[in-house]
């Protein structure tokens, strides 16, 4: 673990305008995933202060016992002045911190009370957990080998509704001893039309959509599989165009550098199709977090090298949509369905 | 639903320093609550704009259709230039928001981007939403009253680790057709000296503590049993001893006005009782988060007004701990148990 950690520090570090970086770990039930990258830990209400050459986890009287059982790093309580320990770990330079891990209020408050040279580090710290390590994309790929035996065993009308069916795919997560990486969608009918519909009573029709994934060890996957009671309907044939499509798109990879690229790659691939246009992203990157570096998207320089991806390809109608959704990663031999 | 939107705009808007507010609902999985309470529907990826006398929600492609579905509030499409849509909806005058339901992200975006004169009303947001109508009183009473059989029913025994029995929890929610108001914690032996122990592979010993909570509709709960195998213990006479100081100080609740005299009342019975001093606050208020307005400690100046809260005396030793929680309401003719 300890060279692990010495690795992704040197990454952090490597040509920052920081000196020292700061992470958060959620409140119950919240999660920071960086403060679990770099401290190699998962503990509530904690603080990593982090350096070129080591760190040491700031801990409320609470939660100082767990964090001394399970932290690699040094452990320093917090007492009463929280606010002058954090500046006086933190020094007088320049504190790294991702914006969109961090609350505006935990933001304002270390602005404004520990009077910190914030620096928002936020694509820094992407591009750093980007990169998957060998032993981070075999635990996003058993976690995705779950999730596809599970989602090719389904038979969903052995179901009543969305929401009976939903209870069935978490009940199936527990039972492989997983989490689960998002609330999973189940859209039936003319709810499939809405991309990130909330499942709920409706009884299941002809066309059923789940968008399903499951998080082993931390890490996540992200599938949708569309399932048709009849066959050749426009639906299905809709759906086996997206299919296709993501085939087509895991086959040209190679041909990417950037999210830029596989985004202008995948409309042409649409297009080709004469699918409509798209309303929501190709896909994303996955990780600790089921969106996660690198984004896809027209304005994206973010690099692939080493990157998980999910990809997404669906079209909408005005009385249904379909989706196929499968995993890739980057290895130094190439891409890789997973 | 009208009457109840307006309601809450009215006691929103009522002494506020700022015109207009802004709420936006989370990516797939998370939530915004204040969302969720100011708009009267549950959308992903929308921003609310709310004044005096109405609303709009503002929506991307991806999501106009179900947001025109489910919104109460008109919906306007957001096309590429959100930012400029979004200062034209906010218009000149000062925007409220809540600091703890905004990423660091997106306060800066607002705040440089579309330049909004942004004032945290996360306390008055807070305020708000503390003071539970009727209805929400019910809805979290129906949550409490799901959990309570769940834990009353439970034999842990029945189950070998810590993991297993929070499966089983996880399914017994699902069965009662409820989302986890947050991750179940099962601590057992030595684990249950940390408040917020992250159940593992522990083989069930003699005293097991369990921290659950389901959401019916929304709406949370949150309860605290320790389950011991052999009676008459000293685990078990800390334990009784908690449950007194529940009782004892749900009962002298009509001495308190706020969130520090609850806190200080507390104090007070833990050290008649004998009990080391506290690690974590005595308790927390409930309602679409688990935990809401008001919060319990010395420097809570937090109205109790209609309140629904958590009370959870503890007591942390070297080889075990163990806390006693429940819920308690106030309502119009004092405080219930729930």
């Amino acid at each position: 673990m300890e060279g692990r950690l010495s690795e992704r520090r040197r990454r952090l570090f490597s040509g920052a305008s920081f000196s020292t970086a700061l992470f958060f770990s959620g409140a119950i039930g919240g999660e920071s995933e960086s403060f679990r990258y770099f401290s190699g830990c998962s503990v509530d209400g904690c603080c990593l202060v982090l350096r070129k050459n080591g760190g040491v986890v700031l801990a409320y009287e609470m939660n100082y016992k767990a964090a001394r059982a399970a932290s690699h790093y040094s452990v320093r309580l917090l007492g009463p002045d929280a606010t002058k320990a954090l500046r006086k770990a933190c020094g007088r330079g320049k504190v790294g911190f991702s914006s969109a891990e961090m609350s505006a209020a935990r933001y304002l408050a270390l602005k404004k009370r520990a009077k910190l040279k914030l620096v928002d580090a936020y694509e820094k710290i992407g591009a750093v957990r980007g990169r998957k390590s060998r032993e981070e994309a075999a635990a996003i790929a058993a976690a995705a080998k779950i999730t596809r035996r599970i989602l090719e065993g389904l038979d969903p009308w052995k179901h009543r509704t969305e929401a009976g069916l939903c209870a069935h795919l978490k009940i199936r997560a527990l039972e492989e001893s997983c989490a689960l990486s998002y609330e999973p969608i189940v859209a039936t009918g003319a709810n499939s039309r809405f991309p990130h519909h909330t499942p709920g009573n409706a009884k299941l029709a002809d066309i059923v959509l789940v968008d399903f994934g499951v998080k082993k060890d931390g890490y996540c996957s992200d599938f949708t599989r569309c399932y048709f009671r009849k066959k050749g309907t426009k639906e299905e044939k809709a759906y086996l165009a997206c299919k296709e499509i993501f085939g087509e798109l895991a086959a040209r990879l190679p041909e990417c550098r950037n999210g830029r690229d596989v985004a202008l790659l995948s409309e042409k691939l649409l297009a080709k199709h004469k699918l409509p246009a798209p309303i929501h992203s190709i896909g994303h990157g996955v990780g600790l977090e089921v969106h996660d570096y690198p984004h896809l998207g027209r304005k994206s320089t973010d690099s692939l090298e080493g990157a998980v991806l999910a990809l997404e390809p669906a079209a909408y109608f005005k009385s249904f949509g379909v989706r196929f959704e499968g995993m890739v990663a980057n290895t130094k031999g190439g891409w890789k369905l997973i």
